[in-house]
């Protein structure tokens, strides 16, 4: 258990590839189970800001800000451990999800595979995606 | 097990969101453990070869050219169900890695984490990265 660890970001830093956007990618994996709940991007902002606080905050693309992933959600990540690949261009998120990490509700964004030649569902929201968000979702 | 189904293609392509480059990332993890091998990415030809032979493909963006894990080094990746996210532009690939998944010689790319402040090395190469490109590692 490393985190919030402030001091993580200086060390880390060096090691990140940001690509042209000056993004990683970041995936988010529940420590305990090993599920895979989420890929989403990083800037240096928000890798220092969940070093910092031990809260995830990603990069939002399509709002072009940070995101404290739960915010309005309240379906939080804590940071366990944050991991690092061979050439620093993606990071590997070790958390502890809280609910449900998809905005349509279910606990993993991972819930559509190919079974049988066809694309299948294989989970069910665990939290109605009108609670998450309101008048918005 | 439903690796390979060449016609799941036809029902997973239209569901996937090709970024600029024409490409979706694709996150590997070992089916049976939950270990997170690999970050890399694919277009729709890697994606087709994927489902059609149940060997994984890559697309390699440094090279411009599709690249089957392993052809080189023989650390194939073996297909054992595909899964996509809610936006459709990431894919998670449950897979049976043999030996190394990294250039490196350890079995995932994620071998380096944020601890006590610093950026710690948390796994050894389990092949001589030497034994596996020849003269060129």
């Amino acid at each position: 258990m490393t985190a919030p660890s402030p001091s993580g970001a200086a060390a880390l830093l060096p090691a990140l590839k940001f690509d042209r956007d000056g993004l990683v990618a970041a995936v988010a994996q529940q420590h305990d189970t090993g599920e895979i709940l989420m890929l989403a991007w990083m800037n240096r902002e928000a890798v220092e800001q969940t070093l910092a606080t031990g809260e995830v905050t990603y990069y939002s693309r399509s709002r072009r800000k940070l995101w404290r992933k739960g915010e309005t959600s309240g379906q939080r990540q804590r940071l366990v451990e944050l991991r690092v690949d061979c050439d620093g261009d993606t990071l590997l998120l070790l958390v502890d999800q809280r609910g449900a990490a998809c905005h349509t509700g279910t606990r993993s964004c991972f819930f559509r595979a190919v079974r049988d030649g066809a694309l299948a569902r294989i989970a069910e929201p665990i939290v109605d995606p009108k609670t998450l968000y309101g008048a918005e979702a």
